[in-house]
């Protein structure tokens, strides 16, 4: 058969020519309709060779759509492997079979409370749980080894306590600010989260809309659901976008990559240098083992199971050798702002601030890379006190992102000294739950809250807020408490209250 | 039809009249028996118009009672509105469903212990928990954001620790002292509290009797349910009340309120200075999500459902814009002590001395403003070593409110400066269950404990409190745990006790 | 009637005549087969006047017997109310009621774990929880308030760490030391507890043969449920003991005591100096609490139940004015070595030294009096340096009690500088659940776990333990968390371990 | 009957008459098809007489097997007590009784998760936990007293973290180093831990091979289940094992180990010296206390019973007299390198390195022997800053075990200065479950969790690690929080998120 791709292909495949093409050795997938030829890229993928192989001789689109920007197999698989169309109606419908799991989602999704019971973020997330497919609320859900940083992230700003000042006149809150030379309504950004699409179907763009109706910046993720070009297209006039991204070994792709955002007008570009290698995430890695297979004991450990959930799927061509010595080409290859996006110690911060970037992002990667990695906020606390003592706070904007949930938290955060916080999950939980209307919601809650609390900690413009106004004294504790002595605490007979009389 | 108001009014309406002005265009509400327009007061209205609309055209007055003082309409609607006696025989009564949480309720108030089953303050918030309507306990029990300030409050006492001396001839205990010049028989007093009538029909009169009964002062609440009046006029003759203020950005209106009340024999004037806004409570808040709405999935973020529970129902009127510039305007209208109330750090402390006022609450509104706002206890342990060292300890008096629940807690702060302390939710608690026997038995519970702990710290009487009694290291980290590791404690096959032999 | 109580009284009263006698008006009772005219003494009954009326005309000897001494009528009612034997076949037996409660605890009794299975101190406890009274397991168990000291007195010692040394030869291990001059076995005594009986019929007795058995000492009680006498007299020859004195305000009484128990041998007197007033345990006061009454709702506040529970019934005769002026004439009516028993901060340790005595318990009496007084063990950590800076460490021999369960406790407290410990509740558990054969096992696990301890931390004998073997960083450290962010943790997804396959 | 007990030996003995001889006065057991006559050894038994008394006359194989290595009886027993070989046809096979237990156990292993759903180190204990024997589990899991420093041990690493550098070029990680002169590929390795075959019946010749496939090195057990030479010969060419030795009273015995060993090729001689007596682990007595016996309830306290679990059965011929004073002896009979396993203090760390050994092991025994001794790693923070000052940090090779769970602890331990892991339970937990592919794949997960972290910090190589990449303020703070209010939390109404629609 010649695989030849032409336009001008008359005769569609069938499902049985597909079928036959099931093996590593000869393995086709159809996806959107189109057949492609994947047995020489099985090695090569990076989600690993079994995941394709489950769907060889068939229409694979249900799983791969969600995972896979709509240009990925332009770019990753050679011209010469798209097979063409398939007549869709000769492909063997699978039964699916009847799931228990995925039933009660629909139930639970029946009876999803309505947007106004959100009243918070952390609501967002509650019914996102309840309603996203257990998949998706693994891979967003996430982080790495125990999740301790992870959960570090929002609980490090329990330990930070306002000092409000009364008595200022706060009839008027302004809460808006600049980022990197941009005017913006509130001092938060929508911070690059990948694959969209397995909270929604829509992706992206979904928080493209979200941000310009609020007027905050969306950072657009390398590893989109949507393309890049999708997610520029879905903005407006003026509307500001960031590009975050991770280096490709080969510079050339990121090149194109760079220099075709600032064509599109991207205003500020974030290289991730925190994730030199993608994270093990557990609980991920767990919501994908299926039950097939488990009848049969493995009987080495030779045969590590290597599928480790969607985080692997989107682990490729990530340079690891990605260096401060890489900084000055790419300050030559783009003249939008440029920072470094993960950094975690003072040290490098002052060697960002010699690179001559433009700023750092103080963030682990929402807790997804290494776990006991200290939450941005903390850096932040180590970092300030240094830099002014150099009289170096002005020479670069920072950011700080992982665990924000409410105002206070960036409130707190602007009182050390960040220029902006970024926002990850809250808002692919809204996104996930509720779409637009649930993205919409969670940011005018958060713009209620910012004035509320600028008024209550007596702030009326974000220039007002400054150290004074916290106190940090427990932050930079990492307390375990000793372990509980269980015996002493079973036989202790706790007081209680008043008993009601009994019934009569 | 005539809108005219007259004491004359022969023929009084019928509900069928009433029952046609349903509708935002016409919106008529009877209330006590009386009706009135409200159309035009429903934008202002602080609770919002659809709280009203439910009950346009009908009887409002159960709803109404509880959260508006009774000269709310005289004051806040024009005569001109006021439509005179309405037939009430001629008014439909509403079948009220059977509501199973409210039969729930009447089941439990049925076995209510007895007030003698109360050791401790907490035990009155037990059994009012139990046997309040949801939403009048959603309003007292409810704080800002997560309530972490609100449960801190309590929470601080628990971080300090006595260093009581013993061998003290501690036969005769006094715990009188004085406040602002007025001699009582305890350090604490009655805090102002709003909606007294949500917790008991009566309201805050009972609160001034309980306080009269055990010679202790009573702070009189702007946002009270009883009136102004009648709460002056349920004191006894010599009885010593102050006065709560929320500033009006109508400087008139304040001017008079604080001239009556200083003509009524008010001896303090405590300005709130924490509450610029009202905070969001969002247990209150959703305590009044209703179901019925709740069919409809609202399809945009636009419609914020802005109905915030009883909080916003009685926000209005407070000036955001309200300054240090204001108090020497209040230090001219009036002879009553000023205090400013809600302060929350040492800077603003200095201030207030040098601002001219005689005192200062050290106060976080309960929690119910400003998460993350530290405790008053806090507070106070930073500003007294700050007022020592520059000898100006004595200049002002200071009182401390949020969280005392024990005599101990009393005498923390006592030791470390104190002049006294407010308690407010308690007395309410103890009032919803129990009405005055509730609040007499609240107070003399606190008044045993007093007697005895004053005795075993060594102390005979107020003066001897000094801070040499107490162990504050703890008190000013705020310490989260290193979240904890699930795996590894589930994993834990913890130690128990000898078993029972098992039964023959 | 004549109430002339003579030897030679030949006709017996009868239960008829007794049962006359019922009212507040005229109140006799009945105990081991003895009629008193308690009439005029029920103002004065330490556990007030209902607790007797419930038993008049009556036979009281059941809720007498454990919390009254033998000689208690003797002591305390005039001859003149002694009234004479009854015959008391002609008392009417009342019928009890089945008690479900009862029936489970004598079901529980039935099942109860042998005594080999009990290998530690705290598995007496959760024993002797099961099978006790509940008033009586109430009476033991309590504390001040909300029991937070009580609980600390142990938790404090999980804030102190090992620094062990290693390659000291340990073959042979030497567990006695000197206190006051008697060589003992081991490093702790029995310290002084009320009312054994409630836990076991013989009482205090038993802990008189089991220190006996492993040569420690016994500290007797002054509100001991046996008589003085006849805990002197349950000792054998040499065995040493203390006298635990709470100081009467007739000060001959004091006298008397003081110089019998020199004459009958003992070797120390312990002055109770942390119990002016006996404290309020509310466990205690709610195990009091009879449903009878309960359906009568009372109606004021001014009727205060003053029924609070055992500890209550025993607090007479203390007399709060004791002070530092009384040391001289303690000091001048015995020559036994005088113990203040309560010392609470380094000032008064100072203060104890001066004033002549030989030594000091730093003790917050089983956290029943004072909640958030600091442990024995806290309060030593801050006394020694002190101490030792002056040079005035061996001026004093210094003991803690409170919290000791595992000899690690022990050998922490004689680390940090004491002399010894003293041990309370957990003998008086282990008798509660096995009596002589529990006091006994548990004296010699704590000996087992004394001898392994001392010989993993590197020590020899008792002079080979000093401050460098233990870490006491956190001790001083009362930290509060902050309250936990329920909404937050509410929606984290644990991590779990693999999944069991499904069943087939 | 003669005992001679020669290899010509013609007539089998009979079960008959062994069961004749089944009373402390004559005391024969069979094991593995021989009978000895162990009645003088009953007093001398380690694990005491009663559970050799239990198999009097009986054949007690299974019960042996595990914890005694199969040289044990030629070692102990005299050759003139070993009766010869018994025609194990006539012995009466003993009717197991069904056991629940058991049935449970045999179910849970049917339905064991499979290898692959391992994901960590935890999940293997979790797995073994479910299918080990309960005393197996106990005598494994089991620690000193209240477990606290056993569970301290890893909680101490929750107090590390990281401080990572970004921008490090990490595409080649080398988690190579060198361990006593031996190149190993990871820094860990196989602590030695006792009784290997009550996890499997293979016992520790499967570590010995998961060993060698990863390259790191095992430490021999003195008490393990396998003899030594089985352990040696099981090694392959090449392969680096250590010895742990306990110290034998006799030290000719000592000494013959401590050369035979030498002679077999071991490379370094860990010398424990934190167990001069083994532990008391109530965990494991408690699964030992067999229901048989539990109704006669002992009258005594004389009789306490000693049968302490398996730790005890194990602890004989250790030298509780050993002393700095021996280590000079240990140089001379030996060129390995000596190392001292179970050092504590910094104190402890320079005297070793003054007596010229080559290493310590900074470890509390798992924390088996002494509770609340502190964790190594804790122990290593405060021995290295002292042995910079010095300039000695290279003075010898300092190693940490106890609580390593993940590559993070491994990388904290070796950030700190720490030269190499030790890694235990965890090994013995993938054998329990699943053998030699567990044990496969625990270490391959090390490794994965190892290449992962480096990278994430900026390590590409061992060298690289340094204490500027931990943040340590948290790790010497021991903290237990206040006890909680009861009262207090039972009252509180916790936030909860939004409610799902009722269903229809």
């Amino acid at each position: 058969m010649n695989h030849d791709n032409t336009n001008s292909q008359k005769i569609k495949l069938t499902g049985e020519q597909i079928a036959q093409h099931n093996s590593p050795e000869s393995c086709w997938v159809i996806i959107h309709g189109k057949a492609y030829d994947v047995t020489e890229f099985l090695p090569e993928h990076p989600g690993g060779p079994k995941i394709i192989l489950k769907y060889a001789g068939k229409d694979a689109t249900e799983e791969y759509e969600p995972i896979h920007p709509p240009d990925t197999l332009d770019k990753y698989l050679d011209r010469s492997r798209h097979l063409g169309e398939v007549d869709m109606g000769t492909v063997e419908k699978e039964e699916k079979e009847e799931d228990p799991e995925e039933q009660g989602r629909q139930e639970r999704i029946k009876r999803m409370p309505i947007l106004e019971q959100c009243y918070n973020l952390m609501d967002f997330e509650a019914v996102a749980k309840n309603v996203m497919k257990k998949t998706a609320w693994a891979y967003y859900s996430s982080g790495a080894d125990d999740e301790i940083t992870m959960r570090e992230n929002h609980n490090a700003y329990h330990k930070i306590w306002f000092r409000p000042r009364v008595l200022q006149d706060v009839e008027h809150i302004d809460t808006s600010t600049t980022m990197l030379g941009t005017k913006v309504s509130m001092p938060f950004y929508v911070t690059a989260t990948a694959l969209g699409k397995l909270g929604n179907p829509e992706g992206e763009v979904i928080l493209t809309r979200g941000a310009k109706k609020h007027n905050v910046i969306q950072m657009i993720p390398t590893l989109a659901s949507c393309s890049f070009d999708e997610i520029c297209d879905a903005a407006e006039d003026g509307q500001c976008q960031w590009l975050q991204l991770y280096v490709n070994k080969n510079r050339d792709i990121t090149k194109r990559i760079v220099q075709h955002a600032e064509k599109r007008g991207c205003k500020g570009l974030f290289i991730t240098v925190d994730a030199p290698q993608l994270g093990r995430r557990e609980k991920d890695m767990r919501s994908k083992f299926s039950d097939v297979g488990s009848s049969v004991q493995s009987s080495s450990g030779d045969d590590v199971d290597r599928s480790q959930g969607a985080a692997r799927a989107i682990s490729s061509f990530i340079d690891p050798s990605l260096s401060w010595k890489d900084i000055p080409w790419f300050l030559s290859i783009t003249k939008m702002p440029i920072i470094l996006k993960g950094v975690q110690c003072v040290e490098d911060v002052i060697r960002a601030i010699e690179s001559g970037v433009q700023g750092v992002v103080l963030s682990n990667h929402g807790g997804r890379q290494l776990d006991f990695a200290r939450s941005g906020i903390e850096v932040l606390s180590e970092v300030m006190p240094v830099l002014r003592e150099r009289g170096w706070q002005d020479r670069i904007e920072i950011y700080v992102d992982g665990g924000v949930r409410r105002a206070t938290d960036i409130l707190k955060a602007l009182c050390l000294g960040a220029k902006g916080v970024g926002i990850g999950r809250p808002f692919l939980y809204a996104m996930s739950a509720y779409g637009l209307p649930g993205v919409d919601r969670a940011m005018q809650l958060l713009k209620d809250e910012m004035e509320m609390n600028m008024r209550l900690i007596g702030c009326s413009k974000i220039s007002d807020l400054n150290p004074t106004l916290v106190d940090v004294r427990g932050l930079s504790m990492h307390t375990a408490t000793v372990p509980s002595d269980t015996l002493g605490s079973n036989v202790y007979d706790p007081l209680v209250g008043p008993k009601e009389k009994s019934k009569l």
